[in-house]
Order: C-alpha cells, then sequence, then structure tokens
C-alpha cells in the first residue's frame, strides 16, 4: 500500500520549522508495513495545494495531509480537498454547536472563524481531536484514501495513531490481515543489528523484516500477511524466536512498550519503589519516568540539585574531593537520594551539557545507579548540542536504571 | 523566481532522519528573496527521482536538489537529472584522476564506486566541495536551473552559500530580500489573535502576515520584501507597531526568543534566583527551564514531591488540611522550596494528570508563584490526556512566573 505524505503550511516552506511531522508520519508507517514514495511540502496556498493533492491521488493509494485545518483564514486543507475532488463543503451542526458552547461554558463569545473547523468536504468523515479544536477529517474518493490531520504534533500523532494507521492496515490487509511485531532494541548500533540480521532481511517476503534506527534504539520490524491475525502470528513467531535468540538482552520491549513501562513493571515485580538525584538533566528523568500513569505506585519524588551547594545540604554529599562531575560524587548523590526520598532504587546524574567548558568536556555526564543490591556508577561522553546531550543522558539513565533493577547491571567500563 | 527543493533520500522517507536540509534551503532562499512554492522528498529510486525532478521543471525557475550524490548504489542524483534532462553521462578525466591521487595519498587503492563522483551530465559544471569528495553539480536545461547538491548539511550549506545563491541572485537581478519578523503571542487563541488581525491579513501583500498556532502560543510572522535588507524592515516596522498596539503584552518575545530566554532575562534583571516545587509535573518546569545555556546563574533546584509524604518531609508542608490539590497547598510548597532551596522565587505545581479520577477530577491543576514581592495561586482545569495536561502544565506555570517576576500578576481567577 502506497501512501503519500503532504504537509502544509508556508512556514515549512520558509524553512522556519523544521518538517518533524513528516519525518514522525514516514516512521510509524514504516512501522505498520506501508511504503511510501514522495512526500510534499506546500504553502497555504489554494490552488498549489489543491494540485499537490491531485499529484498525490494519482500516484497512491492514501494521502495523508498535515495542518491547514485550523480556524485561520490561511487554514485552506478543507477547501483544497474539495476543490481537487469536487466535492462541495458541508458544516456540521452538531459539532458548531459544541464548538459555540464550549466558548460560552469558558464564559466567552467564539470567533465566528471557529466555526471553519465544523466544516468538511462532502462525505468526508470527522475524526474527534481530544487535544485540540480541529477535528481531523477521512475521505474515500476514487479508491484513495484521503486524510487531514492537525499540524500540531501531539495532536497529529494521536489522529495518526488512533485513526489513520488503523484504517491503512485494515485496507493493506486487503483479504487477510497485516501484523506487524516491532522488537525495540538498546544498546548496539544499526549497523551493528543490521549485520547480525543480514540473512534475514535478504530472505525476507513473508514475513518481512525491516530495521528503523531512531533517537537511541534500533526497532526491528517482522509483518506478516495471513488470512487471520492468528495465522500472520504462526508466521511472525519463528523469525521472532530466531531474532531474539541472536540479539538477547538487547531487546528490550516489543510493540507499545517503552523503556518506562518496561521499568514500572520490573520495579513493581521486584516491589521497589525509585526516585532520582539530578544535576544536568534537571528533572528530565523523574519527568519521563512519570509520563505514564499509575507511576505513583513506583515513584515517590526526586531532588533536583542544580546547584552545587544543593548536593550538600539536599542530598547529604559531604565529600566532594572528587569533583562534582565524577563516580564517587554521583553514587554519594544517589545514596542521599535513597535516604532523603525513603525509596529503595535511586538513579542519579551529574555532568556538563555545555555549551561552555568549565572544568569538564562538555557531554561528560555520569550516571549512577544504587539499589538494595548493588551500586554503580558509569562515565560517558555524548556527543552534540546541551539538548541532545541531555536527551542522551536521560535515555542512558532510564536504560542503566532498567538494567540495574533487572539484576543484570553493566560493567565497570 | 521560483524555487523547487528536492530532497533525496528513503531516510527520509522512513523518518529516519529529519529533513533539516530542507529547513536551512528554505530559510536562505527567503532570505534571499527568492519564492518557494513546493518542497518534495523522494527516495533514492531513478524513476521516481527523475519524474520529481521533471515535475519540479514544469513548474519552478530553479530547482535545487539535496542528497544522492555520494558513491555508493543507491546515489541517483546524477543519473535521475540526466533521465530527466535527456542528456548523456560524461567522466571529468582529471577530476577522476585527482580522486584516484587522494586515495593514494592515503595508501589505498580506491573502490571503483568512487569513480562516480567525477561523472556529471552533459552540460553540467562542477561544484567543488571543499568538505568531501562528491562535486555539487550546475546545469541550466531549457531556461531552468538545475543545481544538486550533497546530502551532508555542512557540505550542502558551502555550496549552497558559495555557489547556488549567488547564482541565483544574479539571475533573479536584484529582486530583493525577504525579511520576516516573528511576534510570539501567549494568552489568546489563534482564532482570537486572528480577528484581532483580520484587516491586517486581508490587506497584507508587502508585508504580508500570517498566524502560525504551536504548543500554547500563537505566532504572528510579518514578512516584507525590499530592495536591501534595511528597506523591508522599514516596511516591516508600522505593521508590527500596529501589531503590538493591538495585541499588548500578550506579545511575549520575538523572532528567536523563547518563554525561558525571556524568564531568565527578567530573573537576571531582578537579580533573583528560582526555584520549584512540582508534583503533577514531576520536574518537567525545571527541565525546561535548564534547557537554555547560563541556567546556573539563575536556576538553583528544584524538590519533586511526587508523594505526598515529601510535600511535608522535603517541602515542609504542614497542613494539608485543605487538601493536596488546592490553592493553600501549592502556596505552602512555594514557600517550603523557597526555603529549602535558598531561592527568591518559586514556582509550586500540584494537581491530577489522569487518567484515574481520584478525589479531584483529572486534569485539575493548582499553580503558585511566590517571589520576594508576593505570592499567589490559582486553578485550572486542563483539557486532554496525561500528556498533554502536564505540556498545559509545564507552558502555564513557566508563563505565570514571568507575569510574577516581571511584576504584572494575574488576578485571583
Amino acid at each position: 500500500m502506497i501512501v503519500e505524505v503532504v504537509a502544509v503550511g508556508t512556514e515549512l516552506l520558509l524553512g522556519q520549522i523544521v518538517n518533524s511531522n513528516a519525518a514522525a508520519i514516514g516512521a510509524r508507517l514504516a512501522e505498520s508495513g506501508m511504503d511510501c514514495h514522495f512526500q510534499q511540502v506546500v504553502g497555504d496556498n489554494l490552488g498549489r495545494l489543491s494540485s499537490a493533492i491531485r499529484d498525490a491521488m494519482d500516484r497512491a493509494d492514501a494521502i495523508v495531509l498535515t495542518g491547514g485545518i485550523g480556524p485561520t483564514r490561511d487554514d485552506l486543507t478543507r477547501e483544497a480537498i474539495c476543490e481537487a475532488t469536487g466535492r462541495a463543503m458541508h458544516t456540521d451542526g452538531a459539532y458548531a454547536a459544541t464548538l459555540r458552547q464550549r466558548w460560552a461554558t469558558m464564559g466567552a463569545e467564539m470567533p465566528l472563524s471557529n466555526l471553519k473547523q465544523a466544516e468538511y468536504p462532502e462525505g468526508a468523515e470527522m475524526l474527534p481531536n481530544p487535544r485540540g479544536t480541529a477535528p481531523g477529517l477521512a475521505l474515500e474518493h476514487e479508491g484513495v484514501l484521503i486524510f487531514a490531520l492537525p499540524g500540531v504534533p501531539p495532536e497529529m500523532e494521536l489522529l495518526l495513531d488512533g485513526h489513520v494507521l488503523p484504517r491503512l492496515r485494515d485496507v493493506a490487509g486487503g483479504e487477510g490481515v497485516l501484523v506487524s511485531r516491532v522488537l525495540r532494541t538498546w544498546g548496539l548500533g544499526e549497523s551493528a543489528v543490521g549485520e547480525l540480521l543480514d540473512d534475514l532481511f535478504d530472505a525476507s517476503s513473508n514475513p518481512s523484516v525491516a530495521f528503523l534506527a531512531s533517537a537511541g534504539e534500533t526497532k526491528v520490524r517482522i509483518t506478516a500477511k495471513g488470512r487471520t491475525v492468528e495465522a500472520a502470528e504462526l508466521l511472525i513467531g519463528p523469525v521472532e524466536a530466531e531474532i531474539r535468540s541472536r540479539l538477547g538482552s538487547v531487546v528490550f520491549a516489543v510493540d507499545g512498550d517503552t523503556i518506562e513501562s518496561v521499568l514500572h513493571r520490573l520495579l513493581r515485580e521486584r516491589g521497589w519503589t525509585l526516585g532520582t538525584a539530578e544535576s544536568i538533566t534537571a528533572g528530565s528523568v523523574a519527568a519521563q519516568i512519570t509520563s505514564r500513569p499509575g507511576s505513583s505506585d513506583i515513584f515517590r519524588g526526586s531532588i533536583v540539585a542544580y546547584h552545587t551547594d544543593l548536593k550538600r545540604d539536599l542530598l547529604d554529599v559531604d565529600d566532594l574531593s572528587a569533583g562534582v562531575v565524577s563516580e564517587a560524587t554521583a553514587i554519594a548523590m544517589a545514596e542521599g537520594a535513597i535516604g532523603r526520598l525513603g525509596v529503595d532504587v535511586a538513579v542519579a546524574l551529574t555532568g556538563a551539557a555545555g555549551p561552555d567548558p568549565l572544568e569538564h568536556e562538555p557531554g561528560t555526564v555520569v550516571i549512577s545507579v544504587v539499589t538494595p543490591e548493588d551500586g554503580k556508577a558509569r562515565t560517558f561522553r555524548f556527543p552534540g548540542d546541551r539538548e541532545r546531550v541531555r536527551a542522551f543522558a536521560t535515555n542512558r539513565a532510564l536504560h542503566l536504571c532498567r538494567l540495574a533493577v533487572s539484576g543484570i547491571w553493566w560493567g565497570k567500563r
């Protein structure tokens, strides 16, 4: 099934924002076994936008548009779909009333332009958008599925995962169904995973094996087509087993599992609670751990000791003779957090994010984990700018914590 | 002059890398006064790549291709230009010899595939690439200028600035420059901002006015075309003044400024330090404040009191009779943070992120700010899921802090 992505917005053409939506949609389509041959970016211009849609209709089975469905006058995606398909525009009276009511609840009068968001091309279905006011749209026109999603990334992603991908998978299954399993690996580079599985890629047709590198991890996707879900899963089983036997503990999660969900489960299994002591990451690790519901069962709190004084005052690190960025300090921070937060396990991070080189080269980060069983620290040197160093450090801390809680740990170096 | 950008590479379609080249080229074209109507992304496929080039030739005066000119088998941009233009491929004997010599100097034999980099479509000029081995290409075909640049960003940028933009400006013959100013607003919805500025949007041609909604804020972009940067800025001036007079303190930042940079500057101006006491956001506010360099001047630390015990033990909130999610508790948390962290200003957040309704409706968040001048709390009900509620709360906390530090504050309700 061939899907084309069309991102809408003059700000993309002007380079004021980077087209992260196209990358996100591309990655999710690939994970779902869809083919994507072209992406387009087009500005807020009715004629060019409808021409882009027509081009996509000529060469794809489905089109995912993102952007241009808000309430302002330069939001033209709905109108362009009408123009490209020759359909009339209708208004959903019930949704218009909902919009009016929403504004009334806030004690405000609704700007009339908002009513645009209740419009839809004839025959289109509105996709509810719980994160915003502009619903998405789904339409089938002459055998081509057309989806219009918001441009705001969290809204786009919700509708992509909740509506677009399930429908595409249904259609792609044809008479049968398409089932994918994604094994998420951590700790080996993309090329190393690729080499270990090279013969499986070559041989792959049904199931097919593909791999995708993304922020710090490599995903291996196994996709099978079968008459039923069960039949497809029977095809996936042996290939998954082979891959797991080759990659071992490098596989840390399956499908929708994330490092956070895996860590939550491991902590629950051991009956341990967790806390963090953060300097360089300033709460990012705590924020990520608690991004999932049910965090209060396993997470108690965090002390962000950004200023050195607070490492002493709030984390009881009395001896800083090894340096603020050192394995001894990182261990002492974790031990301090265990005492102050009343937790079983603590992760601590200290380092230099840059860009100014102080005592330490920017990118130097020490991460420690202390559990009831043991305590270890490790020093890293992450590449990139401040934001990237902090993101690497946060991700690494979560994985080191996972390894420590599961009792595997890691070498001192 | 209309220029189309074509980025080449299957890894872009798969979302393995974000198309930052297209954004960089788009921004530099706009700065140089060029118009860009479409961007395309196409994979490493000869037929589709040449079809993309033909489409671009039909609708643009110039095409900037990036990617696909390296030495491997899936580098197909040269071949696709030949196919799209009907030109033959030639080899530059002198450059082939240079390549061979470069390998010999390293004491290695050159893999034959590298000779691809000495090939060029008939009539094309090679653009020397001092940062890599693949030279760029420049070709005029039936009145359309075609440039092929490397995909590696630093190599691409060097050839873009050194060759492509000067030639485009020469051909365009002083059509002038395009200058944009972005006013970032907070506190009014996109549609409300749109209505306040509706007539400016209608009247807009030079300068033009456009809107862009993104996470919690609306950006207003004013773009002017002039013979020089100064001339364009003279056109922007009066429109910017009019927009600022209509929107008032709703405009909080200009161009590259962010809520973090504005907050840092305000705190520095007052000579105050900041800390946070977080429950529902679990460190997100602290992490965002410290996302910028130089944070240690104004930020000391944070206490994440996720578990209720810690609000008492680490933030000295002795009286929880008003409830964990209450304005009294939020104020007490901020006051506790000021004492424990030794800061002048503290922001505190407590709430229910969901999805499980405990005592409070999910989405209920209380935010307090205490400064040396005053202390206030406010209760919000944010829509959406857990992730969205936390993102809203983090953004709101930063803005309430900005208002408090600037002495504006906000109403009790």
